[in-house]
């Protein structure tokens, strides 16, 4: 037996593995998941886990590594969170996320850091020693909401879209803060005179490190794009790129000490777009697939790890501390996010209502990487109290609120994510009122969400694709592919249908009116299952409206300040309808 | 600047972006792939690579880990290749592989072995302080034909499907031979006296070594198998048990010193039946997907590993040891391939020709796996110049051998492989003689390859898939199932035709005469496209016509061993006539 030689593959195979099996195991019980959030399953076979290893050994089980937090568990998490973050809600919302993640983590670092300072002069405690740098220290790394923890809980009660989106791009957006603050006050400590110098170029740092990581994020992402524009007769490798690249970017940030969670989620928004089109459709299914199932695996690791590591002799306890602590955390969490709200509101028509917040403050989660942080603490006689208000602050939050989270939204009857999607109707409209105000914007000469995102547009369009993606010189249209691959569907309907009995359903039937029918067999679908399309078809429909409606805008005779009226654009249109005419014949 | 902190995954990521890219780089020439095999490309980017680390640093360049090579590059290339193994072929001629692997690489090692040691007695060669001993274990090493090598030259050159297996089973079986000899020879030279009692426990170690394997591989793929059943409700992780499952058993195997790459064979070769009836279709595109890209990457790395690691001081030169070892290792394997396909010609109706055998002979590659067992080799004075021969055989076999290859197999007319695949006709005759063969076997009494593959059969239907398949008890018919799949395949045609302007092929058209019609649009096909069948189409005909041919078999009045007639399965077949004709109402 040579155990030592395959110790290290073997022993990671083996957690994965028991990752993967303890994920089978809830779901055979149907019942567990719909009351009990996984995470907080998997913290419990952690301390299992945990337990059972400190009882053989007799000494405290491994703590999970911090390295092996940040450099391998995180990364597949928040790949997968950048790669399916839906982008229109989040650039809508944009402004609020990032007053919540930086001034609302701000607030929280320095309210909870001094409250807790104000707690240790309490004599009775027995807590003078702490001073108000460690405090502080404490408070940035307990302050950041977790987005493992928040996503795990929030994937699983389907509030709205934005309610979400606010919550979860705040998490992830919040690092750059932490980053910033966590490592100032690490080095305040460790400094003998803190000049107020050093101050401004901590707050001068934190835009270096968030700016920074997008930077890095998005220089990476377009490299992965043009990248996919060559590998077409390799096909085989294409998946790798899109995590390699992804996987540098975040590693090249950490290495200029910016922030990586940042930059991995600039490169996966910016490259899904362009590596979408130019790698073949299996090359994606394995992409998406091989992110949402390393992600899974990563997650559970986390949780597991974070049970396992919860058992042991690492923790000092201080009754007064803890408590205050879990208290502070709440308190400021909520006051800040009502005073933010509150200016928030005031400036959108579309404001945050009173059940919203609630759900924001409370769904304010903690978990691995404030556990990570504070083993990354340099040692110091106080470090074991602030382990243990660490675990009792995140096993609180994922427990209690992450158990009672779901009951909560059922009472107050948060507005849900839709179950259906929108209708064609107001699909239509969105659309409408978009390039409405853009237009409007444009007139007017205000430089609001519409002119950008128009601005961007005519770049991408004009430079970015003609540069990544692969084939962009040849004129095929996107209406054109988009009814060829409806058709394809559904051919497929027609025929499963012919053996169940049904009647096929027909988005060719309704394309067919929006562009030229040129087969008779749409004809024979069945009129009376016209108030059942199904949310697939849907989408497709309002995929075509939208890139159709945007096409005839930008070739109208509109007013743009980019083309004017009669430009080449017109011809591109006429030459698409010659297509069209000429298959349809 | 923090490099240290990510330096591990920086530079992993590194090496297999490099490798990606060099794989792009050499097809974005086409010329360059067709005359030159991708494996001494890579190696010659290795050898610059080796040569800029060499001149830049002024030391000999990082040597390519065994750990690492033995560890984690080898196995994906093997988990992929006994997955995507034609197991038709490789069954039908086990009997010859495994006397190849097993009495031919014997046969290698004690002829180079003793021939180098009648070498080392020259005295002008200044080599007799090498023993005996050394040169068994030299020979050992440098005996193996290596499958990575073997499979980057055989995929490009497309010779015919048996003799290609040959080769490839050969030096994918070899493992179990050289490890026992390797380590053999090993533990005898540092033994001061050896006891013929060892010689024996070594030629009995044999057996425990590859069947050991063979056992520990089917225990793991009938555990994934069975793991698969459950993963309904998360598919999601499913690709991940396979990959999980085949690498555990290959680390299991290598712990308790058993032949890892039997083992991970057996694995992938036991759960591949059932893990692709369990998983979704999807998962089964992101397993087949990720495998291939992974053993590509692997396979990519390890030659330019090699050609970085021969850049440096590890050589000593001595012209007559490391002439004479190309020397004997081409007549050597000459000589056993004649003398062993003598005697496997003599048992065969379908014979080895004379051109098959110079090309096993002449594709005995040899690559990776020697140059990580030479660096294993204790430290003993003349270790550098085993080191330096190792390295000039693999770089003469994938240089000259390799490169020559192509040319050879087109001057010599060697059989290629079918470009079309066999006609409908063909399949049916050669399935009937399977079952009439299994027949006449079971009648004489004879024990032959028809005989178990029978009862393997019958066991698999009768246990195994109860066991290890999902869905086994849905009474599905599998002619229905792919009755199905052919209608969708169609009916895509269908919708692709009516852009393209073509007449849509007509798979659906042969089945319904199988079976019974249930629309008319088959009628609608155009007859004259009846002799441009495309291979996948018939690639499902075959596929319906072998289970259906088989089923018919089984429930038939034939003789059978197991069943008496008008048992259970005629009542099933009645089932489903009933169920199709019920459906074409």
């Amino acid at each position: 037996l040579d155990y030592h030689h395959v110790q290290v593959p073997f022993e990671i195979t083996l957690w994965i593995m028991l990752a993967s099996l303890a994920k089978i195991g809830f779901h055979l019980y149907n019942k567990l998941p719909s009351v009990v959030p996984e995470s907080c399953l998997l913290i419990f076979v952690g301390l299992i886990m945990g337990g059972i290893i400190y009882g053989l050994n007799d000494k405290s089980p491994p703590v999970m590594d911090s390295d092996i937090f940040f450099l391998y568990l995180l990364p597949p998490i928040v790949l997968d969170a950048g790669y399916f973050m839906p982008s229109r809600p989040f650039f809508e919302n944009i402004g609020t996320i990032l007053l919540y993640a930086v001034v609302g983590t701000v607030w929280n670092v320095f309210g909870i850091g001094f409250s807790l300072y104000g707690i240790c002069q309490v004599k009775a405690f027995r807590l003078q020693d702490v001073s108000l740098l460690h405090n502080l220290l404490f408070g940035s790394l307990i302050a950041a909401v977790d987005p493992v923890a928040v996503l795990a809980v929030f994937e699983e009660i389907h509030v709205n879209e934005k309610l979400h989106v606010l919550v979860f791009g705040e998490s992830l957006l919040n690092d750059a803060v932490t980053v910033v603050l966590y490592k100032l006050f690490r080095s305040f400590c460790e400094m003998p005179t803190i000049k107020s110098v050093d101050v401004f170029a901590g707050v001068g740092k934190f835009f270096v490190v968030g700016l920074g990581g997008v930077l890095v994020g998005l220089t990476f992402g377009m490299t992965a794009a043009f990248t996919t524009r060559f590998t077409k007769d390799i096909r085989v490798i294409e998946p790798l790129f899109v995590f390699l690249y992804s996987y540098l970017s975040y590693l090249t940030a950490e290495m200029f000490h910016l922030s990586g969670i940042v930059a991995i989620i600039a490169c996966a928004m910016g490259m899904k777009r362009y590596v979408e089109a130019n790698i073949s459709l299996k090359s994606h299914t394995t992409v998406k697939y091989f992110m949402k199932m390393w992600s899974s695996v990563s997650d559970t690791l986390i949780f597991i790890f974070l049970g396992v590591s919860t058992i042991g002799e690492n923790h000092e306890w201080n009754w007064p501390y803890i408590c205050f602590t879990v208290i502070f955390c709440l308190i400021w969490r909520a006051l800040g996010v009502l005073v933010l709200t509150f200016f928030v509101n005031r400036f959108h028509v579309n404001t945050i209502t009173s059940k919203d917040q609630f759900i924001i403050a409370y769904g304010g989660l903690r978990g691995a990487i404030c556990f990570s942080l504070v083993f990354l603490l340099p040692d110091f006689h106080r470090k074991k109290l602030f382990i243990a208000a660490t675990t009792v602050v995140i096993l609180f939050t994922v427990f209690v609120q992450g158990m009672t989270i779901r009951p909560l939204v059922d009472l107050l009857a948060v507005k849900r994510k839709r179950e259906s999607a929108p209708t064609v109707g107001e699909q239509i409209h969105i659309r409408f009122l978009d390039h409405l105000l853009a237009g409007i914007e444009d007139i007017s000469g205000h430089w609001g969400q519409y002119y950008w995102k128009d601005k961007l547009e005519y770049f991408n369009s004009k430079y970015l694709q003609k540069i990544l993606l692969r084939e962009y010189d040849q004129p095929k249209s996107s209406i054109v592919l988009l009814y060829e691959k409806l058709e394809r569907k559904h051919a497929i309907e027609l025929a499963e249908a012919g053996q169940l009995g049904h009647a096929p359903s027909h988005p060719s039937l309704l394309c067919s009116h929006f562009l030229c029918s040129n087969n008779d067999r749409t004809v024979i679908t069945d009129k009376k299952s016209e108030d059942t399309l199904n949310p697939d078809v849907l989408e497709n429909i309002q995929e075509i409206l939208a890139r159709n409606l945007y096409r005839i805008r930008r070739t109208g005779p509109a007013y743009n300040r980019h083309t004017l009226p009669g430009e080449t654009e017109p011809v591109e249109h006429a030459k698409e309808i010659l297509i069209l005419r000429h298959k349809s014949l």
